[in-house]
């Protein structure tokens, strides 16, 4: 498909959706990108090279492929339309539970970071929980496997 | 630290938990390497390679590095301890929500993948939930925000 080529096959010989999924966000910066537009409501580019520091030339490409990927939408702003705005949509916002893994793994494991996740009508603090589909039974992480369907 | 600057400051400017994580898992393979050692109990250069198709400098880099990070023990076997395993210690093993929540995403938004995650004992299936610490009420994905501890 037109976006997976956009973006190249790295992981094409791979049979599995965590890699498909890494096709189109696991490139340097990708995640902070996304991390930057989901939790800070950053949508523009000066924002995001602001935030990262990043190359300027990397970032274009990224929030480039981040569109045809259909993870944002580009839209033009400004009083004549000069500026462009970098919006995430549904498919780049369920993006969210792998920032929110990575950053619950990164402050048990590697420290503790200044951010935590709330729900934002009542503040209270917000978790991922692995557990059995269709009732609240928590599951250890080492008693999840991966079965092929 | 030591095992940061193995594997490089990447992000070094990002005072984030999920920059910090990515510097451990966020090259090339990483994830894919640990996907193999968590659901395919993978320990063994050759069974990396074979699956993966990858170089076997960047492999072995990859293995090093996570030895280096603690995220992996390396273990001497064979009958005259020629061979080296790689095991996952806990570290990497409380990675498993984050390829999870790629996995359901990329089943979601780029296509259906070959494996469904399970519970071990009851083969009942699993899945990430976001939910308001403290009690089971889930959280919708647009409701979850950061804010500074």
């Amino acid at each position: 498909r037109y976006y997976v080529h956009m973006l190249g096959r790295l992981y094409d010989n791979q049979d599995c959706s965590a890699a498909r999924a890494l096709e189109l966000v696991g490139e340097r910066w990708s995640l902070l990108i996304l991390r930057d537009a989901m939790f800070r409501n950053f949508t523009r580019f000066s924002q995001f090279q602001k935030s990262l520091g990043l190359a300027t030339n990397i970032l274009a490409k990224r929030l480039e492929g981040f569109v045809a990927a259909g993870l944002m939408e580009r839209r033009q702003s400004g009083i004549s339309g000069e500026q462009a705005e970098y919006l995430l949509t549904q498919k780049g916002l369920e993006l969210k539970p792998v920032l929110i893994a990575l950053t619950e793994w990164g402050d048990k494991w590697v420290q503790p970071g200044p951010v935590v996740f709330q729900n934002e009508s009542d503040g209270e603090p917000v978790e991922l929980l692995l557990r059995r589909a269709g009732d609240d039974i928590e599951v250890s992480i080492a008693d999840v496997v991966a079965r092929r369907r």
